[in-house]
């Protein structure tokens, strides 16, 4: 077989310089600090959509973006910055502009000063289902009420560092594609698979369906250390989630098999303070608690996450 | 006996109303983002020395310091934390003034808006030794130019949940008692004990002299997993830490003992990017990786740091 290779929708980057901060060719990277107008907004006040696109910061998560189904349509940055990220963008399907300009016009458009010195912008492809991204899942991370976009873009890089191949968002969390949290993930955020429910917390259902046991991080009453719920029963009779009606259980079914290393894994975390709702904890097999931390402020939610993924992952 | 408790200590607040914000009873909260002026600068430019206070921010951060060696001497904030705030000032000896102020005026002060309306200051006692914290210490974590503060605070706050007795400050860290530091460690960068090493790596013999097994997180070859680690050979002969040779291993130190839930521990961290030296590595016992982190960047070094206290408590 012969594969011809286009080259023509390969072009190099297009630069092409900007001095005129009112320039409308850079309006995808405008008042990104505003809280109404900033164009990573997917929806606006009185129900308006907003631009809805994904915000890249810095030479690394702009290369992350590049690397994800996030595809950049445009750069925006200086021109030390334009030399570090050429070889990625020339890679790029079609001519992608990057629009050059000094520190101090980036600072007028975007509304502060960048240090980081280059941006890139992508529109938001359509969302993946749950469905989608726990088939061929093993462990995931879902929360509940986590609207840090902070901690979210840690739980990103957490998930990245310690395999776990998806995240669900359930209700109340905050959106996982807000530039901040894209850029404390350092870009992970663009590269993990996640989707939110629309059924929460009857997702949680699915997830069991799907072989997964579900494990309700908290450090309240009636809950198990951690070890002991991710290397727990997994006889099928005690095993909610290997129940002997449960059609994807079937004895090729690795989630069913006796060995924890096999087991898929599902956590979940709360926002720091509230922690999860006990709807929710009801509905998961099993509450773990990591031993010994003192008090509901002891860890964040995001270092308590790595801790449970490290768990999944050292089993 | 009779222990006479000598109610004169025990004086109320003392409330202070501040309407001009050049009062000077105010000045050891002011300009509190100077990078020069900053009260609890320990040292100037120049080599001058600074103020040497201590700030806690919020209720919260500020009742931790009430309860830790760190004395406050002073309070600055509206009424509304005032309110919040007296039941545990009254506990303190001696009379400590309430500087009251507007939200306004505070602003005026301190040099920009605190949502968290109060703040404490304290003079920086002596100094802790290495000797001292890792005295009745079991587990203990020591850095090394670790110099971002919110890593930092991090660190203590992850130390104070999963029960690690003390931090060690090698060559290279920043000011643990710098505000930011003590504000994102929720205040346990006052309750839990730490010491500068002025021996830096030399003092890593005296962890192993008292019995410390020293293993260096690093994600380099040569390493070994986390766990293996921690529940590795406890067989004198084999570990380093417990040499015949060694006048603190003793039949009756429990650091030599068979069972890994006796052993002490010394997890070493470096910066994020760098990691630690190549020379304060080869001065530890054992190289340890948290397993399947992919790249450098993967982890936070708090986040790591915690998934080694976790391991530590986990044994």
């Amino acid at each position: 077989m012969c594969h011809r290779i286009d080259v023509s929708t390969r072009a190099a980057i297009e630069v092409i310089d900007i001095t005129d901060p009112l320039d409308a060719r850079v309006d995808d990277f405008r008042d990104l600090n505003s809280v109404d107008r900033r164009p990573d907004l997917p929806a606006l006040p009185g129900g308006r959509v907003g631009k809805a696109l994904v915000i890249a910061e810095g030479v690394l998560v702009a290369q992350r973006m590049i690397a994800s189904r996030f595809a950049p349509h445009a750069f925006f940055g200086v021109d030390r910055r334009l030399a570090e990220l050429s070889d990625d963008v020339v890679e790029q399907p079609g001519g992608v502009p990057f629009y050059r300009a000094s520190a101090e016009v980036m600072a007028e458009v975007i509304g502060f000063h960048l240090n980081r010195g280059v941006l890139a912008a992508a529109r938001r492809p359509e969302a993946l289902s749950v469905s989608e991204v726990i088939e061929s899942a093993r462990t995931i991370a879902v929360l509940e009420g986590v609207n840090d976009h902070e901690n979210i873009g840690s739980i990103f890089r957490n998930a990245a560092g310690l395999e776990v191949d998806a995240v669900i968002f359930g209700a109340g969390c905050a959106d996982p594609l807000y530039r901040r949290c894209v850029r404390v993930s350092m870009g992970h955020a663009l590269l993990v698979p996640f989707a939110k429910s629309d059924n929460w917390p009857g997702d949680l259902e699915l997830l069991r369906e799907n072989g997964f046991r579900t494990i309700a991080l908290t450090p309240g009453e009636g809950s198990v250390p951690l070890r002991d719920a991710v290397t727990g029963p997994s006889d099928p009779s005690s095993d909610p989630s290997c129940s002997s009606s449960d059609s994807s259980c079937s004895s090729s079914d690795s989630s069913c098999s006796s060995s924890d290393v096999e087991r898929k894994l599902a956590f979940l975390v709360g926002a720091e303070g509230p922690g999860l709702k006990e709807h929710t904890m009801r509905s998961c097999d099993v509450r773990a608690h990591i031993p010994m931390s003192r008090g509901t402020d002891s860890l964040n939610v995001a270092t308590a996450a790595a801790v449970a993924f490290y768990e999944a992952l050292s089993r």
